[in-house]
């Protein structure tokens, strides 16, 4: 089986990033970051790329005349590289409809909630304030709406009386840096699959395939 | 500490009315079904009371010249019987806002979903059709909206790609009949406590009471 190729975009300090690139170098997944774009120039997941001599790019949004010219300019090295999958590790910026029918691959993302609670920004305070008992992270494939895409793999935490929204953020982020590696080991042993909204993960419980 | 009173009201087989008599009957629990209301003649819940020697009353929705007097007929009924609690366990109606205000006991209810998530009619389905990794259940305090009230305790069971509505729907009755009597336990144990819209339990992880 081919190796994957995988661009990732992270806009912080991309310790998803990390836990994919650590899950590569173990040479137990059969995949590869080759690009790293970021909008945000002191993104410490540019540095993280640099360290691994991958070739890690900011774009700066300002250089650009709008978000569509943006986004162009996204693709445009995102295409140079010839990724199977575009992987989000924290990009803070929404794709618009125009760029979700442009890109060729699969984008994936990581959300810190079970989704569908909670999409959006701060989930994890949104929990917090709702007054759940669990929260967690969902890695799922972006579709035209903000975190609506269908799921691939999710892992719940349990959240206390007495969590701040740091607390639990690193209680899930704990969790993210299992599940996004593990999402990346599926992908590349070719066994998830898309039926419908439905994504079946092929050879877990059951030796059968989804048409 | 006195003795937890509790109105059940339930329109089905009431098996969650009957982990509730069981935990009861155990001793454990500090708290006992004084009256079981339904407004389905065939409920089995109304059998299950009568079994146990507990007043159980059908109350006819037809019998009644509408919604309002119909919950006014309940709330008579309940009057009478001096309850800490009204319990729902799958009673198929959501109150009016008039029945709300009008009632003088915390109502609590159990939701086969991890809440904000699938709320309403079908929630396993809804689950299955999002295709979430894991659902559950919540026991909430009911408030003016539909599924939306200060949450006391929620279970987590995984979801499978094979799953059907029945399998996942079994899988989530299994976890209420132990959720729902730890609520009751809690409650009569007078560790369940409102901060807003945060139930905290006391005495779990830390000995510290909330204001």
């Amino acid at each position: 089986m081919k190796r994957l190729r995988l661009a990732v975009l992270a806009s912080g300090r991309g310790s998803n990033l990390q836990s994919i690139l650590d899950e590569c170098k173990k040479g137990t997944v059969n995949a590869e970051v080759v690009v790293v774009l970021s909008d945000k120039k002191e993104a410490l997941a540019l540095e993280r790329a640099q360290r691994e001599k991958i070739p890690a790019f900011w774009l700066n949004p300002a250089d650009f005349a709008g978000k569509k010219e943006f986004e162009e300019g996204l693709l445009e090295v995102i295409a140079e590289f010839k990724v199977d999958y575009i992987i989000l590790a924290g990009f803070m910026r929404v794709f618009s409809p125009v760029f979700m029918r442009g890109v060729k691959v699969p984008i994936i993302n990581i959300h810190p909630s079970l989704l569908p609670a909670f999409t959006g920004l701060d989930a994890q305070r949104q929990a917090l304030e709702y007054g759940v008992r669990y929260s967690g992270c969902t890695v799922h494939f972006i579709d035209e709406g903000v975190d609506t895409g269908p799921i691939i793999l999710q892992a719940v935490v349990p959240v206390y009386d007495d969590d701040t929204e740091e607390t639990l953020s690193l209680r899930i982020l704990q969790e993210e840096h299992q599940l996004y590696p593990k999402v990346v080991r599926l992908l590349s042993e070719g066994r998830i699959c898309c039926k419908g909204r439905k994504v079946i993960i092929t050879g877990v419980r059951e030796e059968k395939d989804c048409e």
